[in-house]
């Protein structure tokens, strides 16, 4: 039977598993639905199983367990080891939801619920792809290995000791993950590049206390003054970051990558109406898509010294303070650019101010090569299926556990989505839509049938 | 009986009187207190009475009463108008009293209470030196009224239509207060100058709402950029102020307001010591006694915008908030440097950004000539009594009132303090040391005779 004949056939009894473990409140962020995520796991480890994978483990972490299953048998094939998660985000405002978060329902061909895109439901999509190839021809055309989290959505903490304990067990080619969007309907996307992240406070201390500005105003050093001087001195009237080797390991952007991203195509006029902006801004000499997607940028996050509260206070406040965050394209290594933001912060400090940093969140970015054959063959599947075939894109955003897959693992990371922009993750009303349902299990069984 | 023998031999009798009035809560910001702060009004219509001042009245306003009176009986002399307050500040806190602050306790010479400095005993010296020129002489040297609000500690809000409602009534040639300082022990001063104010909130917004710096960071203009750039365009890196046309209205010191104000004395050792200052700093050329004195000043009072948790949170602020205020001198006028700061505002907006200011305070700079006679007669009676001659200074604070004295009746404003920078004035343990008590009583005798 052909697979959209078998997918056709089976898509009620395919919908109704998914709608059982979408049902499940897996919040890995509420302690009180802990066992609610290890239920997820299990119901994960128990599919995996039915889908005809082997193996099937699940490891008990210092938080949620990691839930390993794998299918070995093409010697001489390439091994994909396929990453997703089953953990879901907090559901508040509940009110907003139309219908209860964790009552899946579809309406309009989509299906409604937390969790239905970000990420059982685009997870699910692999699980069905392998059994459906198994069923209809015994055997699959590629070693796989699974290896599914449940705390994608609080930073995948216990992940990363994991992957470094486990290299020889996740011992892979590619990694293949679904977790991204298309570009919206009918437009199919594969992201190359994911910027890293680097965080950082920035405090300012002048005198020991606010001081009365009647009486010292004019004569002593202002923290806000300071600190304001400090982070003007951050950017350059272009919206360049003027910290000194900033740009040093972010990529130029060559002419044909600038052409791809182009590609992703961007109404000005639409997001500034949306946001309400006079203008955009950034870097010159780069396009929106090129600022947000393939540039670092570094931005003041928040801001807070003196009197915030109602009407004058004639004070001259002694200390401020600023949070900051950079993102990271290309080779920038986190620790490299905090040392050079407290560089720039030392030598920039004003007379009279005395600035003390902490260094927080570190994560490196992502790139891969459109031109490699794997993601040539991720696109030729999706053209098959979608016909058109997606454009390579660079997500703004950060997801640092895929740069460590790709560095612990020395593995190309294959980022096929089946999302859409507009599936509401993370907030009320999370759905998705079927119609990537059907065709991401056709995308995958044609990617993996091809590698 | 010389004077000195008279104060001598009441002493005790007029420090007993001045205890009962301290010993009346009368703080103007509680309303709590609205009953003693009528009762203090009551006690000291009753002692105007006793010393021999006549049409004693006490004004009802909105807020707290007016109390006056006068002694009209010198024909051909000048009139004198003594303005105070018999209001006080709040206690709180409360358990840092060595003493009960409404308990009023002499410990080495110095009387310990709320109000013992500010304003009520300084202003009971006025009464008992009229008095004490009545009872030895039975008539005064010149003309006297009597003006004390109830709500100095809370902005004199009903005092300012009451001035100019009654100018008539208050017509003098000049007015006398004793609410200000003496350098250090020994050492008297007479303020020539009190700073204005103008206060104003300044209000960014970039997009609607706050965005994720990871879909948008780099490509859409930062609340807190645009405002920290706007900021730190508003002084040059001299410490001057560089709104255009800042200055104007700011006299240029002449060298022997210098010299006078240089006989003030300044240890910056010890002001960086006790504030933990690495640098004082401020606009360049001028002493630090110069710049908080007689020098305008722009300070940034409060800011505030994004995340101000603990961690980090990867948004782009969409709005930012600042506070500010100007310390004014000279012809300096508060609607003016509003004005010109909004206009500066305007034109150093940064793309994106949409700027509001609302403008706050607006109190105008007091400012009087050391060499005119009044000003050199009552240097005289310093200098008689304590053996040494005042410094004219200039406060860097700002007492709208004194202003407003000087422009609606058209007087020149004496401004003679009898406290000390020690005596804990709006802090608790406040107190007045009663060598200045005792030489208050003989100054302003010494200068009413003068006249």
């Amino acid at each position: 039977m052909a697979y959209e004949a078998y997918f056709k056939e089976h898509r009620e009894e395919h919908l109704d598993q998914l709608k059982e473990w979408i049902s499940i409140p897996s919040i890995s962020a509420q302690s009180e639905h802990k066992g609610d995520v290890n239920r997820a796991a299990g119901w994960l480890a128990d599919t995996l199983k039915n889908a005809g994978l082997e193996n099937v483990e699940i490891h008990e972490t210092a938080g949620h367990p990691v839930v390993y299953a794998d299918h070995l048998h093409a010697p001489g094939k390439p091994t994909i080891l396929v990453y997703g998660h089953y953990d879901v985000q907090p559901v508040d405002p509940l009110h907003l939801w139309e219908t209860p978060p964790f009552e899946p329902d579809i309406r309009d061909n989509k299906l409604y619920a937390r969790g239905a895109t970000d990420d059982k439901g685009q997870l699910f999509l692999h699980i069905k792809a392998i059994e459906a190839i198994l069923r209809q021809e015994k055997s699959l055309p590629v070693n796989i290995k699974v290896c599914i989290e449940g705390e994608e959505e609080i930073s995948s903490a216990n992940l990363h000791p994991f992957l470094e304990a486990n290299k020889d067990k996740l011992a892979t080619d590619a990694v293949l993950i679904s977790d991204t969007e298309l570009l919206g309907p009918g437009r199919p996307a594969i992201c190359t590049g994911l910027r890293g992240l680097c965080s950082l406070d920035v405090n300012v201390r002048t005198a020991n206390t606010d001081l009365h500005s009647g009486t010292y105003g004019g004569g002593v050093p202002n923290a806000l003054h300071s600190l304001v001087t400090l982070l003007a001195s951050l950017h350059d009237e272009q919206g360049r970051v003027s910290v000194d080797g900033f740009y040093d390991d972010a990529p130029a952007l060559s002419d044909e990558m600038r052409a791809e991203l182009a590609k992703k195509g961007f109404d000005e006029e639409q997001l500034k109406a949306r946001l309400d902006l006079d203008a955009l801004f950034g870097e010159e000499g780069y396009s929106y898509v090129e600022r947000t997607g393939a540039r670092p940028t570094l931005e003041i996050n928040g801001m807070y010294g003196g009197f915030q509260g109602e009407g004058t206070k004639t004070v001259i406040p002694g200390e401020a303070h600023a949070k900051i965050t950079c993102r990271l394209v290309g080779r920038q290594k986190p620790q490299d650019i905090l040392d050079k933001i407290e560089r720039h912060i030392r030598s920039h400090t004003p007379a009279g101010a005395r600035v003390t940093v902490v260094q927080r969140e570190k994560g490196n970015p992502f790139t891969i090569e459109p031109s490699i054959p794997l993601l040539q063959k991720a696109a030729d599947a999706y053209e098959q299926v979608y016909g058109t075939r997606p454009v390579f894109t660079k997500d703004g955003g950060s997801i640092p556990i895929v740069e460590a897959f790709a560095r612990e693992l020395s593995a190309p990371v294959v980022l096929m989505g089946f999302g859409l922009p507009t599936e509401n993750l993370h907030a009320p009303n999370e759905h998705f839509h079927l119609e990537n349902f059907d065709k991401g299990l056709l995308t995958i069984v044609e990617f993996l049938k091809r590698i």
